[in-house]
């Protein structure tokens, strides 16, 4: 019954085979091998478009790393107050963007309203030049919340954020998961949408550690080799980088495996909410959050089961916290099985 | 005849095989798991001292991090004029350092004599506070021309820069490439000769991606785990760094693989030797550098032979390089046969 | 009328005079003179305390420089939302501390209650290393609303603080205008209250172009040398700084210019008071805040009124504007003239 | 007899007046006020372009927020080893670009000869992404030497320079002595020079403390206001830095100093070479470096004469440094007088 994290999970099988089979003979160091050049060409295919990718060991790495690109050292990005960035990331898109100033927002569920955005934009606006510069617009897809931005929504921030000569970035660490709950190609998603860079995420959907920041436009990606080099984040045997995002975009796989995370969550989610612990958000990725009482939730981690208690402002209006009740995440992987989920909701139901 | 770099071979069949038997089951991620707490424990051992390690998955990540570490951002950190960090990196350790100062240092064979050292800092001495701060010595080991410190000569260093209140730094890509060469213990050529901090690497000698920072202080290593968090360094499913290092470590995989490496630099360097080519260099880990007619270089790699054509400022005297010729770096490493170093060996001499 | 701010002033004539005096013959630079040794020795005598200053040009360098002192880049500064820090030096302490993180915080009149500094700490505890670490607490004083805190206010803030290991700065650009406000020595409200670092602010009292970084434990002041210089903060003539400090901290020279701009805010405020116009905070430092309606506003500009409308979550409850109000700022300075502030409240109190 | 340094020298008259006068009154703070805009006209005037200008107070600041400004974090800045950006500004481009690279090149007088410059910038091409790229060539007028480039040199390196699409700084701390040793205009030896950044210096050349960032291309200045502000370095009372300038600038003021300074080191040069001390390099500027034995060195610092003892490397080939001999550099100010001079070449004759 672990729930704590998608990368609490291990290599999906299919992308370990490819490291063992990917392993025989020589290949140049940093990027310049076949499969890299094949990953690019395939990440292009998916997205309907040129594509200047990146590939990166870790989540972080990958957000700092673009965030720095589109910001400068006096930019402001703005994203939503529990965004990963703001949050879980110690000050990685500060250290990597040379001081830049994440800004904060308000928004149930995680995600954020297009007049927030727009009111928030407009108090750095003026006076200059005291003030950061607004600069980015970070959103989550799917967000922390495990909630998801439809394309109308997408777009309806990014017309914001492009209306003041800002770039958008998108956090896709569970950008597959979000992807398959929705009608919609990854295009649509993505540059279609008014998304300049993306944070294409592996890891958590099955890789050992892989992600890709995927730049529709090449030219935005001029020197970032450089930025990815002195970051320490080019790999030399940077073939199993590839071979990793190979395998995982090869034959559907990668969308499969999120299919399996999300039913599991939505899987998860009906049975709480039949035992009368319905999720406090939408569930549309592969996380499920429900509130408990404490005593309940002492109970489960003594039972054995593996989850994060939250802190969290984005709870829609009828779901204030009681001082004894608590807030629990539980996340869903490519490697979840239908019977540790139907466990632990036998659990829940009956406490 | 792939003698490019130690990087270009793939994994090591039992690192390897380790990710693949350690892909079962969950773990936490970050470094909270038992194979992580086990390689801290085991390096320990192997180096007879408390340690506190970092595991990360570049050479370039270990080096800086390291540096940024020991240095503030208005030190000055002294190394050989061609070391990885000064030439290859980008720029990486000013980066992570925040604007540090790397000095470059003559010395024949990559290696820094004590006097020249000693000469160097005095340069930043006393002209307070115009200039850059002495803050850190970093020797590689084995050095970019396959070149290693003794214990001896380690000692004599290390005593100049802590005079100094500097920390040393050693940068160890090829730690066991040196290690295996000398009768010497880790210990003895590491903190028992005045080694701060390694940077003790397994990429070249086997691994996926995995490198060590080892702080023999533990005092010092404070706050290193938000430094690695913050650069994008700190894996989430950071159990395969840990199994990387486990199966390197055990059953004395890494001196095997790394004695093998040496050995097939030996062969070389003694079969170009018989055929007139002798390396420039005494052979000392797994690097042989030779001079050769620039038109004997081209008919080598039209024959299929695979390595760079490097510059360096640090031959011996009798060395310079004429107009028509060229120095080349021939790279072996634990994948390199037998077959391939004679084969190459018969052509050069052929010519 | 201009009540702008505090630096549309000129020079005070007591510091142009010493400028003008001391001018003649030659000093050494960057600090090495007589005048300075002179001005530490007074701030130590002044503040009755062994001190390390460090004299710089602006405000803003000096609180960058001493939050980048006490704060690594891994660290938390908390600090009031409209703090100067975060809203008017674009993004400098994120710049100096190498990527620190600021983190705003609520509070009536810009004042920070213990309860909330305890509670937002709380937030930043036992998720290492994926969050940024407390590091410190930094208050102005004078607030930026022209409040202040007295000494039992400080403690009560700075024991949180140092209770979690953190440093406290004390941003005092209007430093002496809080001082003449209270009975209290400068030492009650500053390293007895628990303050480790003060930017004592010169330039807005009367000077041309002064602030001194004060350290109350030299120790921590290590280096601070080479980050002031490396910042372009050490003047060469440095003399010139010193003997602004000289002359502003002679015979109450700055007890005595705080004093009168204290005396115009509270002629301003009382006059509007009495036009029906009353302070929204508390004058006590030489700051006044009203609530307008637009039109007014409009008709003081047109009459040659110069102030700064201003935004401000910081209102008391009772305080909210209405959508055709406007809250302006008036700043008194040393060269207020009462003319002009009569002039001022009889425009006010006509409309 | 002090010739320690012109910062050593209080401020002109002309300038120390200028401020007396020009402190009646209220002025927007931040550079909003008339004489920052007509000192930006002026400038423009004497170059003959349309110039933006940034006035800081220091010129570590200068030369470092404009290095920072042409140059990426990855970027390389070619200039001479001992120029004061690498030996006396504690690392102050380094920390302003992010961990910029100051790669320094040799060259006797201080001076860079278009070889070197090519050769040293060829050793950072064809190795992306492992090396920094070339970004930008800085040179000093004049140069620490004293030495000064005719506008024929600075056209032959900048023309080396932005073929490899690199920008050109000039260090201008100095730049009026060279000027006015020159049949040529301010223009001929900038941007007609092809010099795309100036650091236009005037504390040295009698001001308080004020120099002028001058971007010829309007369009590379853009958010260098940011940039400034995030630095500390836009003074409150931006008027008195502004006022330095118009009146350096007014009636020749600034040419005429700086006639008086050079005429005092030729004054100083001829006397010493009449005396056996000849200058080392030409004295084209307002600095004298001569050759000294130790003892002679001794008896003239204890006879009340103030000068720094030097290190360089830049020596003509025929005046190598006996181990006896010290390099001691004589600078002269607008405040120098013939009397000094003549009494202290006096001293030197006589021993």
């Amino acid at each position: 019954m672990n729930f704590a994290s998608d990368n609490t999970a291990g290599i999906a099988p299919e992308i370990l085979q490819a490291l063992v089979s990917g392993n025989d003979g020589f290949a140049l160091g940093y990027g310049n091998d076949d499969v890299t050049r094949e990953v690019e060409r395939r990440i292009g295919e998916i997205f309907e478009h040129d594509v200047a990718i990146f590939l990166v060991p870790t989540g972080t790495a990958a957000n700092a790393l673009a965030l720095a690109h589109v910001s400068p050292p006096w930019g402001a990005v703005f994203a939503h107050s529990e965004a990963h960035i703001l949050t879980d990331e110690c000050g990685a898109p500060e250290f990597f963007g040379g001081g830049l100033k994440l800004v904060g927002m308000p928004g149930v569920g995680c995600k954020i309203a297009p007049e927030t955005l727009a009111s928030t934009i407009s108090h750095y606006l003026g006076h200059t030049p005291h003030q950061v510069v607004p600069a980015a617009f970070s959103c989550a897809q799917a967000s922390e919340a495990g909630t998801i931005y439809r394309p109308g929504e997408i777009v309806a921030l990014t017309k914001i954020a492009h209306a003041h000569g800002m770039k958008v970035h998108m956090d896709g660490a569970r950008f597959t998961n979000a992807l398959v709950r929705m009608n919609a190609s990854p295009a649509d998603v993505t540059w279609k949408a008014g998304v300049d860079v993306l944070s294409f995420g592996a890891t958590k959907g099955g890789a050992l550690a892989a992600e890709a920041v995927v730049f529709f436009d090449r030219a935005e990606a001029r020197n970032m080799a450089e930025r990815r080099k002195r970051a320490g984040h080019l790999l030399s045997k940077h073939r199993f980088l590839s071979l990793q995002f190979k395998s995982f975009l090869a034959d559907d796989c990668w969308l499969r495996l999120a299919r399996h995370a999300n039913a599991m969550a939505d899987r998860l989610a009906s049975g709480l909410a039949a035992a009368g612990r319905p999720p406090v958000w939408p569930v549309e990725a592969n996380l499920v959050f429900i509130v408990l009482p404490r005593a309940v939730e002492t109970h489960l981690k003594t039972a054995g089961a593996r989850y994060y208690v939250r802190n969290s402002e984005s709870l829609p209006d009828q779901s204030v916290l009681g001082p004894d009740q608590c807030l629990i995440r539980l996340v869903a992987s490519f490697a979840t099985r239908e019977e540790e989920v139907d466990h632990f909701v036998r659990l829940v139901a009956k406490t």
